[in-house]
């Protein structure tokens, strides 16, 4: 039997002020701080350990897996930062409000872009400063591989890379591996050890800074899963995640 | 012509008490904080970046380069941990205060380890709960390489192992690298790219938290070196690491 813990990024500044984040880079909040530190001691009081992190090349990701590794005392294990594992990339949509967004392109298309599998959002302009080939962070990546917007379908598709090929060895080989993420690459992680439909995967609401446990079986597929801390807590974050900051991943 | 940046982490709590330190492992105080921010900022100021970092696998080492990166906004570069940037491993005077030291042992002692290139600290028992060899982040390391206690010549040994193995090959690749490590681990690569001799190694006090930086010629021997920093500020500094904090190494 296997194990694997996951973990969203607690509130970063766009989470806080409802804009699209994607690839934009903002900082945690006091709050987002807060969760992650609280991860960190619901983990260590839980008895978890871990051998190696991952986490994105976000600061929001890297940074509550850095307070989650303090709390822990584990902040000698190895880190593996990658862009596979980077959020949803929103194209176009990054760095506006929900409000701005509705305005500009409409109620109704607002709710496809966030409620589809394969829609994408407006692509992001060659020449747009927000296009990461201009970034050194991404100088390995090969330019066709950087998006200029992503479907949800798209994301999954670039995070069950990484998932089979990086993370998926490493379990077989019982490390155990904690993933620090965001809210659309810890549902396409999801997607791969539990195989759910379109519409389930939609309506899952992770909440940020809890961590979520798999206990899975010799095939890499769940037993069992459950959130750290206290059941209502918990239940009470997932609601506010749904009713507030899907706009925001 | 090749260049690399060393740092040495700001104030842990040992430091504040005057505590051997070694391979213990105190969080860094306020202070230690601010100097590693600082350090950030003047990197940043000064327009320095990283490909990669480098780091022990101690918390103040790793603190430090964490608040470093993440003032330059480099947290996203790759990290590498390793127990051979770990401080010379002080023995069994690990923990003991210079007091205690001088009580127990005498003041001539004392003055012996302090200055001398190859005297041993008292080793630490097999039994000794500061034996890194219970320690699991040593689990990959064989135990005969676990030291007990270090002479400074042990540490410059073991630093020696990896520069050449680990460090030269990627300056050599035009990596830009940043180190975070320890008052004698810093002494050791030090003596690697200048060929310094036993009393200037030992009379030589880097100032915590302030960027050392090494123009280096094509076989990776120094051009020039110099601190980033008010010289007034980094020279009253190496004065104080002079005067005060030589015993909580």
């Amino acid at each position: 039997m296997y194990e694997i813990v996951l973990i969203r990024h607690g509130e970063s500044e766009y989470n806080r002020q409802n804009l699209f984040t994607g690839w934009s880079d903002p900082d945690l909040t006091e709050k987002g701080v807060e969760e992650a530190k609280k991860a960190g001691k619901l983990l260590k009081d839980a008895g978890y350990t871990f051998d190696l992190a991952f986490a994105s090349v976000l600061k929001r990701s890297i940074k509550t897996l850095n307070y989650v590794l303090d709390e822990m005392d584990l902040l000698w294990i190895p880190v593996q930062k990658s862009w596979k594992l980077n959020e949803r990339h929103y194209g176009a949509l990054q760095g506006l409000s929900k409000s701005e967004t509705a305005l500009k392109y409409g109620e109704e298309q607002l709710h496809i872009w966030r409620r589809s599998l394969s829609v994408r959002p407006p692509m992001l302009e060659p020449d747009d400063p927000r296009y990461a080939r201009n970034d050194i962070r991404y100088k390995e990546v090969r330019p066709g591989d950087i998006p200029r917007g992503e479907s949800l379908e798209d994301t999954v598709h670039r995070v069950g890379d990484f998932w089979g090929n990086r993370i998926v060895p490493l379990i077989r080989k019982k490390e155990r591996v904690l993933i620090s993420a965001h809210g659309n690459t810890l549902r396409a992680l999801i997607k791969y050890m539990e195989d759910i439909d379109e519409t389930a995967l939609l309506d899952l609401n992770i909440p940020t800074g809890v961590p979520l446990v798999y206990k899975l079986d010799d095939d890499v597929k769940p037993i069992s899963r459950f959130y750290l801390g206290e059941p209502e807590e918990v239940q009470e974050k997932a609601r506010e995640v749904a009713n507030q900051s899907k706009i925001t991943e």
